[in-house]
């Protein structure tokens, strides 16, 4: 049984919190709204994000971040990317040298091109900062249905301290040494999800949706390996399992606003009906500075982008995908001759 | 413009001649049933299995196997995987020293574990054979849906000529040399729809078929490598999308198979219910065969053969998956220290 502070009690924070606390562990959720808190104590059920799942008595929840970091074998943090920055400078001052942290949200900063890990690392310097990523909506965690994931880590003993608390019999959780390459897929995958979304709102079919996914997995993959990632990673499930998810949910906001973009509206029109943040429009940003720096070809991140910002046709970007100048499936792969 | 046999009017023989004719090909299609023959050449549209798309009067519709194969620049096998063998024996008479035909089924022999281009080399040893694989529903390539795919050959020259011969804005050709992991991964992806099935049959959720479809194409890859073929190849258009859209597609007979499994049904009533042949079945024997004669493990594919063929519960089978011993989730990636 471990002490374990869950930093973040939106959904997926609510369900690993659960989770953890079904395997024995001894389990502190933090919010930094009030509000949040107080529905989250009384009701015992996180009712907007997470409705139908019981929350354990035995799971203690507060507004005070100290209480949930102080004394604890490991912490998660689950605030969405674009507070995760913030959030780490606030509880540096509580974690203790060599404090395990499982960043469990994905993205990439625009301005920096920094992964989550890498700016939890340079806000808490004395952390040891690990990452869980993979296939997992939360509503189907929480409902305990069978899920698999990977946790990537600095150390051999840290992923494995780590897997051994996440593992359960719904809850399979593999090992990783790669922690740039699973932050790389899963902040990535959203672009494509926009392109899968693009191709559904077209009324493409099924063959058009796979091309799009496995190549898209294929570009990212290529940035991936020129960042120091490993190719693997990117055909596991925190790279295709996790963009399998998304392009096959009806719930993925960016599948979703990928979709009606299809259907002919604009970028705002898709924004505004869909009413949430598309993080797939700030990853095709990124994904394309990457793709500069790095010098590395991404055909469908640049056609997402030029429909995104330039008002290209969506249809005349799958076209032009389509025709481009013929290629082998796998430059790695070559014919002796 | 090529002189292009068609051996085999199913949906993929009758997509693909109608594709190669609208690239500006001379094409002839031969089929061994007179009646077949007689419907495609009065309705001009075949009827049962690809029904509302027209088939061009150029197309020459033949029950004479030598006026198919005898001139032509290159053949199409498109036969059903079981008949590959006996039809590529019948055409051995008619083919000449390095003629090119390219194979669209796929499948293994159970007996001899050879691939299909493996059985057509050895009926006809004086052919160039090359595959031709992907995430291609014949329906949607019918209808000029944007689909993308892959041609293996033994030399670049012939890959490259048949690709510029296939290749069509809506039809987008990869070549790769890799033409035994091409074919690996489309015979050995019906074992894990069927997989994908049950966890739906079960009311399983996307983290569950996610998991099954990245996990499975693992295995796959694994035996698949140790075999010869490539890794890139599994993670590829042939290997990880076509297994996307054969799990995604409601029409799949081996999914729902898989699904009416899941449901409770036996392997007995499930194929009764599909009645269909459902390949899924012979391929999961086949990769048992292959996975003991390379030693190699594959945990889905034993659980899906305990559940077909020993009448193991399937929930117990997807819980015996997530409870395995804890992985790493690749074994090339190891940690440094």
């Amino acid at each position: 049984m471990a002490k374990v502070g869950v930093l973040g009690a939106g959904s997926w924070g609510t369900a690993l919190a659960i989770l953890l606390h079904d395997n024995g562990h001894d389990v502190t959720v933090w919010s930094i709204d009030p509000k949040e808190v107080e529905m989250l104590s009384e009701k015992r059920e996180h009712v907007s994000k997470l409705p139908g799942v019981h929350i354990s008595e035995e799971i203690m929840i507060t507004n005070e971040m100290e209480e949930a970091i102080k004394g604890k074998d490991f912490l998660v943090l689950a605030v969405p990317s674009i507070f995760t920055r913030s959030t780490a400078a606030k509880m540096k001052p509580y974690v203790v040298d060599g404090q395990m942290i499982v960043d469990v949200a994905k993205g990439i900063e625009e301005d920096t091109l920094m992964t989550l890990s890498q700016q939890i690392s340079q806000e808490i310097p004395q952390a040891d900062v690990a990452v869980l990523s993979g296939p997992t909506h939360a509503e189907e965690v929480g409902r305990k249905l069978p899920t698999s994931c990977v946790i990537g880590a600095k150390t051999k003993k840290t992923a494995e301290y780590l897997q051994s608390a996440f593992n359960s019999k719904v809850f399979r959780v593999y090992t990783s040494p790669d922690m740039l390459g699973i932050e790389l897929g899963g902040s990535l995958k959203n672009v494509i999800a926009l392109a899968a979304g693009i191709a559904d709102g077209l009324g493409y079919g099924d063959n058009t949706k796979a091309a799009l996914i496995t190549r898209g997995i294929v570009e990212i993959g290529r940035l991936g390996v020129k960042m120091g990632g490993k190719f693997e990673s990117f055909c596991g499930l925190t790279g295709i399992g996790d963009l399998i998810v998304t392009c096959a949910s009806v719930h993925s906001r960016n599948r979703k606003a990928g979709y009606l973009m299809g259907q002919g509206k604009s970028m705002e029109e898709a924004m505004k009906e869909v009413n949430m943040v598309v993080e797939g429009v700030y990853s095709a940003k990124a994904a394309t500075k990457l793709a500069q720096k790095y010098e590395v070809p991404m055909p469908i991140v640049d056609e997402i982008n030029k429909v995104l910002f330039e008002g290209k046709d969506p249809k005349q970007a799958v076209d032009d995908l389509m025709l481009r100048e013929s290629k082998i499936e796998n430059s790695s792969l070559l014919w002796e001759e």
